[in-house]
Formats: C-alpha cells, structure tokens, sequence
C-alpha cells in the first residue's frame, strides 16, 4: 500500500524493452544516433508539429535548463507558491538562470490566475533598473496539488501572460496525467494554448529517467545546447534516454499509463470520500489525493502498511492533517482495496 | 518642495571637508590608510566594541556583500515582501549569494514578526534535500514603510531567528534614522539584540556614497575581502570612502542629521494630518510619509512644485492612491510650509 | 572500425542485467533502495575503507560538483591545460563553483608536475585580495593522452599540493583504465596517495550513464547532497543509478572490461608503430591512441571505414596531422585487423 | 619616493572642485541630474561621435559588466595571461559573467598578438557543444607593463577579432596615459580601430574613484543598466561620479596630468638607465617602469624612503629580481632626483 510517491515505481518494461533494443552496437555518441531521430520524430508528431526537443534526466533540469532560455540573470519568473520550481529544487532555477528571482502567487487548487499576473506586473512590471524584470510566466499542469487546468484556462493565462511580455513555460512533470485527465490533444494543450516550451516528463510515468525539454518556438532553443552540457545534461550514450521516449510514446503507452495511474486515484478518492473521518481536499483530476485526516487514522493506516506523505504547504488550513497519496500505473486494485478496508476499520 | 527621496539631496558639508582633509599627499591605497584606521576605530567606539567594517558605496552592495557572508548558493534568506532586497536591488542578493532564494513575509507597517518566521520555516526549515536552506533573516531598520521596531521587537525576531537556526542581518539604509526615532544606543538596536551584521547606510543621510557592512560575529567575515574585491566593491582610494565616515560619526553628525531628517517628516505629518483629503497609512517614525490621496490633489501638489512618487506596493489597498514622502536633512521648514500650505488650498 | 570514441560502445550486458534486476517492485526514491545501499558497501570494498559516494550521469556533473565542495567562487583550481574540465564541458566547472577560475599547466603527456604546481602557485598562491584564491588541484587519471601517472606521481602531486594548502580531485573518467594500466589497487592510486575526491567514470567502459563522486574525506561532503539536488543530478528512480555501479563493480567486471579496452588500444598500436607513415605520439597506457598521419593516410582510412578523430590540441606539433583512435571493452580483433591492413595497404 | 602605485595620488584639485561645484541643492538620483548630462557631452566630444556611456567606482567593475555585455554565461573571453581582469580581479569577470572562461595568450610586452587569437580560436573556435564559446577579445591599453600597442596594432588586433566573430573590449585602466603617450586621438584608438566597448578609467590619473564604460556598438548596452543595478554599482547620488569626469575630461586635465606622469616616469627611466646595476625590462611608454635589480639594491633603496613593489609575474626571468616602478600625476621631479641619487650611491 505505497502511495508516497510514483517514482517509487520501477520502469515499465515497455520502455526498458525499448532501452534494450537501443544497445546495438556501436553508435554515435551525443544525440547522433538512430534512437535519437527516431524519439524527435515522436514527438513531432505527437505534437502535431515541428518542435525542437533535448532530452534531460530529471525534471529539475528540465524546468531549469527551459526558464534559463528564457529570463537573463537580472528577470524573473512568476509561478505558483507551491510550485516545484519554487519549493523542491534546492533554488535549481536560480542557479541555472544565474540567479533570476521566481516571483511567487497565491492560487487555489494549485492553480495561479490572470489577476494575480496582473497583480504581481503591477508591482513588479515596470521597466525599471531597480526591479528584476519579469520574462516568464512557468504553470505547472497537472498542478502540485492534483488538479488540472482546462485549455481554456491556459489560453487565458498565456493570453495574459503575453499582454505583459511574459513567454510561457509549462512544467508538465506530470503532462501525461494532465493530458489523459482532459482526454485533450497535447497540442492542445502547449502550443494552440500559447505555451512556448514545455517541461515534458515521463519519470514519475513509467521511464527510468527521462525528461524533455520542448520548444514550440525554436528560436527559444538558440544556445540551449550549450546551457544542456555546462549543466552537465548532454548524455554521451544518448541513444538511452532517446530510448526511454521511443518507448513511452509509441503505440500510446504514456497514455495508457498515465490514465491507469488517474484511474486508481480516482478508485482511491472513490473508497475514501465516504467515509467521514477523511476529507478530500483538491479535485482528484490526476493520480494525486490530498486528504485531510487525524493523526490517529494516519497512524492507523501506516501501521497496516500505508505509506504516504504528511503535506506541509504554505497556509495550514488543516494545522497537520494534510496528507499526500500518490498512485502509478503500478498501483494495483488490492492495494486500494486494501487501503480504504483498513481506513473503514479504524 | 522635494519630497522624492533622500538621496536627491547633496553631500553635508562637514562630510565635505572630511574628503578633502583626507586629499593629503599619497597615502596607502585599498585601506592602509589613516583616515581608513580611524574610520574603523569610530565605529569600534559608536557600537561600545570592536566590530569588523567594510566600506562600499551603494545601500545593494552592502546587503548583498553582508548575506553572501551568511548563506550559502542553496540557501535562503527571510525577508519581507517589501524588503529592498526583495524589491529593489534587480536581483542583485542573488547575484551575491551564487542563486540563494529570498523567503518573503507579509507584515503590517513593513515589519516581519516571529510568526511569520515560524510559518517560512515549517513550509522550508526541514533540512531535507529538495529545499533551499534558510540560513538568514534580513530585516529593515528603519523599515521601507517608515516605521522603526522596537529594541524589543528586534530582539525577539532575533531570537527567534536563532531558535531555527538563522543568522540576523539587519539592512540599515536609513540606520540614523532609526536609531534616532528610538533615542537609543546603536549597540542596543543591533548586537545586543541579537543582530549579527549590519549594512549601516549613511548615503541618504549626508553622505556622498557611503555603506559599511559590520559584522558583529567576526567569524562570519573571514572570507569577505574576497567577495568585497570580487564585486568591484573595492576601492584603491579608499580613504575617500572611509573620510565620509569620520565626517559622518564624528561629534555625532549622523544623529543631527538623521533627527532634522526625522523632525521635518513630524512637522509635514503633523501639518497633512488635520487634511480630511489625505491618510497618514503608516506610523510616520523616520523620515518617510506614506499619504493616501486622490489623483487630483497629486496632481494639485505637483503643479504647485511638489515632487514625490506614487507608491506600489504588493496589495493596493489605496488603488493607487498611495504616495511617498521623504524629507531630508535638507529639508527646509519653507518647502514643508509651501506644501501644506498648497494643499490646503485644493 | 570505429575508434571515435569509447562512448561509441552500448551498454555492457551484465550491467543491462544488474538494471534489470532493480526493477523489482516499488522502492524508496532518492537513494532510499537497497540497490543503493548494495553499490555504496562495493565502493567501501573496492576501496578497503568507509567512503562517501555519490551518483550522477555524465563527468562533468561529477566533476563540477566535487570541484564545487573544494573551492569558493572566488577561488581557482589547478589543472593541466588540456583537462576535461577546461576544454570539453562548456564551462560547467565555472557553473557548478559560481565562478572560480581554472588556472592552467602546460605538461608533457597530459600530466603536470610539481614544478607547474609551484609556479602557478608563485604566482597566484599568495592570500592576497586581489588574486583568485587556489584551493585545489585537478588531476585526471588516466589522461587526455591516454598516459597514466604512476601512483609515486600521483603522490608527489598530492604532497606538492596539499604543501600549497591545496585539496586533490582526481579526474578519473577513465579510472578503470588507469587502474587495469598501473595493475594497482585502487586505494593505492587514491587517498592513500593523498587523493581527497574522485570523479570515477563507468560510462566509457561499458555502464549507460554512471559516474560517482567518492569523497575520501568525508568532511568535504557536507553539503554536498544540496549541490546535486541543485544541480538537477538527484535521481528519484536511483536504484537505475546504483545498479550499473553493482552490475560495473561486482565480479571485477570493471577491471575485465578496461583490460579488454586497453589490450585492443595495444594490439592496434603494435599494429600501426611498425608503419612507417604513422607516428604514435603518446605512451599507450590505456585505450587511447595518438598518432600521427598524414591526411592522405587519413582519409584512405575513412574511405575505408576507419572512424576517428581528427585531434586538436593546444600547440599543435603535428599541424593538424593528429588523430585520436579510442579502442573500447567492445572493439574486436577483427576491426583491429582490417584497420591494420588498411594502414598497410596505403 | 613613493612608486608604489598610481592610486597612492590623492584626488586633484581641479576634480574637487568639480564634485563642490556639482554639490548644489537636491538633484535627481541614479543619474537625472545636469551634472551627469554634462559629462555624458563630454564623452560625445571626446570620442567625436555619439557614445553610451555608464559610470561606476572601480576598474574591476568596468570591466566586469562590459564583458558581461559580450558574452553569455558559456562563453569564453580571450586576453593577455597577464591581463588585470585575469590577475587582479579576485574572480569579478567570472562573477559578473556568470561564469564565462578567460582564455589568455601569452606575448612579449604585456601584448596579445593576431598569431596569439588564431592559435587560442584553433583550439577553442570550433562551435562545438564541449567548447566555451569564446565571444570576445579583450585588450589592456596601456598594457600591464606599461607598453602602449600603436594604433595600427590595436586595428590589426580587432580586425583579426571581428575575423573570428568576437567582440574587442579594451581594458583603460591607464588609457589617459596610452593616448598621452601615442599623442592620438581618443577616437583613433578606439572606435576607428575597430574598439566595441571600453573601460575608461580616470581612478589612477587624479580622479577620486570613476571608471566609465563607453559603448561605441550602443546595441550591445541594451541591457547594461539592468546589470550594473544588480551589481550595486549604480550610485544614488550619480552626480559626484559624473562631476570627476566633467573635472577630468574638461579642459583637457586627463591628459596634461597623463602627460606629467609619463614625463616623470621617463626621467625616472633615464636616470636609472645609466646605473650598471639596473635593467630597464620593458618600453617605458607610459608611467610604469620594470626594472631588474638585485636586493641587495632594492634594500637599499627602501631604506632610503623608497617604495614599490617587487613584481611577480608568469614566468619569471628575472628570478624575483624585477620591481615595478609607477608615477603619478604627483610625482614631483624631486622624489625622482632623490631616488636616483640614492641608486647612484648604492
């Protein structure tokens, strides 16, 4: 019953299949590689598109490697409060862009509005020498806290974005989900919706260690292959990470996973919302739940075997109670069935 | 009637003559020079021990100078939302500290409160990986909105500061100013309540360009020099620095000064207040106003030759209707006459 | 016959199958796994003492974090002038220590000598504000000539360094070649000859992407976790990371493999050195050749399937005749041959 | 007999009295004042065309953002080894740069050659993504050891630049003493010979501390008021800094006390040149002079009252016996007598 995260899932043997038939011989190193083509033209087409695509291991190197291209050392980027890029990457971002400052807002459900870009380009938006200078707007769909953006919503949100000369990054550590949430064309989702490069992860999805850097506007890509080695992100056996790709998105089994992983969350949501002790506190749109309950039921549960997260977040509405359950595609129905068995039972 | 800022006002001169007493034949540069010793010995005397000090010439330098001494790339600083660090200095804390993050909290009158500490630090005090490190509180005396803390209240933020684990920096731009609101002794007001380092401003206060970074803790300064050259904030003259400190210290100039400075925003508050057409939103402790009023009597006062700014601040609750006014040590009893006089003729 | 490079060659099939046999049900993330645990007790062992290891992807993320817990930013690291982290990793050593330079030696070989060391340091070794501060000296072992240091070498630059005040990082992307070449322990090779910090390299000798930093002095990792999450070099999925170090180390398949490497660069030099149109130009102590040709030999070799780099260098003895071949535990007998042959037949 | 520095000289009376003079009521800050619009005219009229221009405090700092203008945070900036950026900087051009790599020539004189760059763009010029990417050249003018490169030098020099697509920065910590002692214009030396940007120092020839960045390409200060706020060097009260240069560049004051320093320098030269026991090392161009001696002599000297410094140097033919010698505007022909005379007597 490990619900603390879904990069405790090994990888999908799809995609180690795929690796596996990447270890053929002798091939060039650094991206010239059949692989490597052959994981590039994926996602042209997933995109429906012509993109410009790097390949990264970790999300951390993903979004910071993406907003480096886009704010100088004296920008800023807006995000949410509880944003990744914010809070879990040791200050990643300001140490790729050379020290550009995240210019954070408050939102519900994870989710940052028009007003308050408007509000923070009210204080911060003016062109002048005495204030960083706000560049990029970075959303993060699915959100932090499980929920999704419609497309609308991020029309809306690049659309004003752009009216304040900000470019738009998307984390999408967990794009697959948002994606199979919305049940959208990804296209849809980025570029139509005015999103300029994407953090595209498959990680916490199945890969190994696989994450994509996409721009939709290449001449965002200019110097990017040089931020990626510095950085120390240039795979020299890159035919593996291409790998990795090849196999989560041919044949559509990043959707396939993604929409197993929201299935059991939802199944999860399903079997925990009845009971009283426990409120669901986000919309249950991905494979994430945030669920409010006393000490002593977590306790409960852990003795039985649960494993999951205590949420610390900005705010305490529930002064602890918060906690974090995450499924995967590797999520099976008994462990569900287990889990809301011993949360009835306490 | 110029009410745009401090620094708008030229060098006193006293300061003046101190420049030009140290323009004696040649003389060791980069600090091994009379002038630079007994500079030095002043501030061993103002703050009743020996303190380490180093000279630089922007209010920026000396903040980012100090906190790169106490964090480290991946740490952070607490600071209020409306700290300049924060808001004015185009990021150049993070150029400093190599990327370190600054942790903003809201606060009344631009004050921080141990409170809000204790919130920054349950959501990022967790030594865990994936967070930046608070490793410093920042605060503002006199803070940006004009108002001064308490001896009291800087000893209980610094106390609880250190209860997480925090080193204390205290940005004084406006230090006289403070220290002269409080009537108390400057070791009161900084390390016998806890403060560890201190950018002591007396560049809107009569001088020319002059900060100086003290450390109190002088371990916390072994590798300043260093960071000090690096920056270019090293200067071969250094004497011309350190002179406008002894014109400065000396027969206690800066407090004169800073009480005229302080005396004359009173005499403006007191004259504005009785006005049912304008709001005193701060208490007026130093020498800054913050005047809610309407565009039209703005636009009265500035035709009539009055000169301020418009203030943005995160949250607006004035819509727009807030206004900076600072007065100087060269603020005349005329000019604040000529003000009040105008607009009570709107 | 491609002898482009060692990083040309797959993944070798024990260390695929050491990944595969992690895959094993969900697991701990961020090292919490007991492959983890399992590839850090080999390090201990390999080295017969308690070290502190690290796992990333490539060498410069091996070699920019370990450089970045030795020196400030306004320090400088030693390092001979063809050095990886000076020529090939696009300034991510500059990246990684916010800054510090990288003071360079000339030196036979690719190896720097006591001498270089005490001239730099003459030069820029006084604590003197105005100079970058040398806090470290890089060694790389094997070279970028393919030499290898001998471990008396190896301890008569770290005694000269650590008389310098300077910590000693040894560069080994090539470790295991060094190791196989010299027939000596590993621990012979490291801290017991005054190494502090490794960069050991398995990428080019057959794992997918696995490099580790070892601190032999543990005090110099204390902050070392933040440095990697920073940088975007944490793994969640870890145990993929820790696997290629278990399937790499257990059973000496390091040492096999690298033995492989090195005879096959040894069969080809025998091969070429009785040629009368090539010059080898370096001692062949590992799997790298340098030698020299003329381009009509060159490109009758290319014609004839012969893959290799043309080699540039600071100098240039052989105006442009130079060329790289890099054998690997992949290369077979056959290729060898038939270069061979090819070479004859000009 | 002090010829320690330069920058022992105090500050001339004439540029006192311009800072006294521009020390008149309040004025606008951060450069709003007529004062700064003066000087700016002044540059215009030097340089005999439109210029941008920035004023900071220290040649570090002019030096450091002007390259931070060229080159991106992987780039890489070529120059002498002896060069005060690559030397006498603590690190500040990686600093303010973000990290970018000096890559240094060595030269006779203290001068880079067309022969020097193509070497450094052999090894370094290739696009490749392991590479810096070098973008700009940087000239010392005067140079490190008081050599003065002729105009027709500097033009071959920046045209070989522009050649390999760098920009050319030059360094004029000392350029009132290389245009004093050419007896050219301003403008031949820089502009019409190909200079993009240069650091105009008047520090070391009778101002107090003011170094100008003069941008002759205007698009490549685009950024720079972003950058030099962010670096604390953008001063409130700028009119002070603007007075030194109205003080220095008006009426010709640069150059006439370039001229006095040069001239003493050059009777320093000649009165030692005779002595048996001294070398002259380099061209006295301008008002430094390397001089070989052994140290029964320099003890000697110093205890007369003589000051300066021995000169280490990469290299090192002298074997510790060169020192350097510099005058200033301030050196009287009586010091030099005396000094003369005291090596006469030796």
């Amino acid at each position: 019953m490990i619900f603390t995260s879904d990069n405790w899932a090994g990888v999908h043997p799809k995609i180690f299949a795929a690796m596996e038939a990447a270890n053929e011989g002798l091939q060039g190193a650094y991206g010239a590689d059949a692989t490597s083509t052959k994981a590039e033209a994926l996602f042209d087409e997933i995109f429906e598109r012509k993109v410009k695509v790097f390949f990264v291991t970790t999300g951390g190197a993903a979004n910071g490697l993406a907003l480096s291209a886009l704010v100088p050392p004296f920008g800023a980027v807006l995000c949410h409060e509880v944003a990744h890029v914010q809070m879990d990457e040791a200050g990643l971002p300001e140490m790729y862009t050379g020290g550009a400052k995240l210019l954070t807002m408050a939102g519900a459900g994870g989710k940052v509005t028009p007003d308050a870009i408007s509000e923070v380009m009210r204080v911060y938006g003016t062109p002048m020498v005495h204030h960083v200078q706000p560049r990029a707007l970075s959303l993060t769909q699915a959100t932090e806290y499980g929920t999704v953006y419609s497309v609308d919503e991020i029309g809306a949100l690049a659309e004003a974005a752009r009216g304040h000369g900000l470019k738009v990054h998307m984390d999408g550590a967990r794009f697959s989900n948002g994606v199979a949430s919305l049940g959208c064309k990804p296209a849809d989702m980025t570029w139509r919706a005015g999103i300029d490069v994407l953090s595209f992860g498959a990680t916490k999805n199945g890969a190994m260690a696989a994450e994509a850097v996409v721009f939709f506007d290449e001449t965002l890509a200019h110097d990017f292959a040089w931020r990626q080695k510095r950085a120390g992100h240039l795979w020299s056996k890159a035919r593996f990470l291409a790998a990795q790709w090849v196999g989560f998105l041919q044949d559509g089994l990043w959707l396939e996973l993604a929409g197993v992983a929201n299935a059991q969350a939802r199944k999860l949501a399903d079997g925990l919302k009845a009971l009283p002790s426990v409120t669901i506190e986000q919309d249950v749109d991905i494979n994430e739940l945030f669920v409010a309950m006393d000490d002593g039921l977590a306790a409960h549960l852990r003795a039985a075997g649960g494993e999951f997260y205590d949420w610390v977040y900005p705010g305490d509405l529930w002064q602890g109670r918060l906690r974090r359950l995450v499924t995967s595609y590797a999520t099976s129905d008994a462990e569900i069935a287990e889990f809301i068995a011993a949360a009835r039972g306490f």
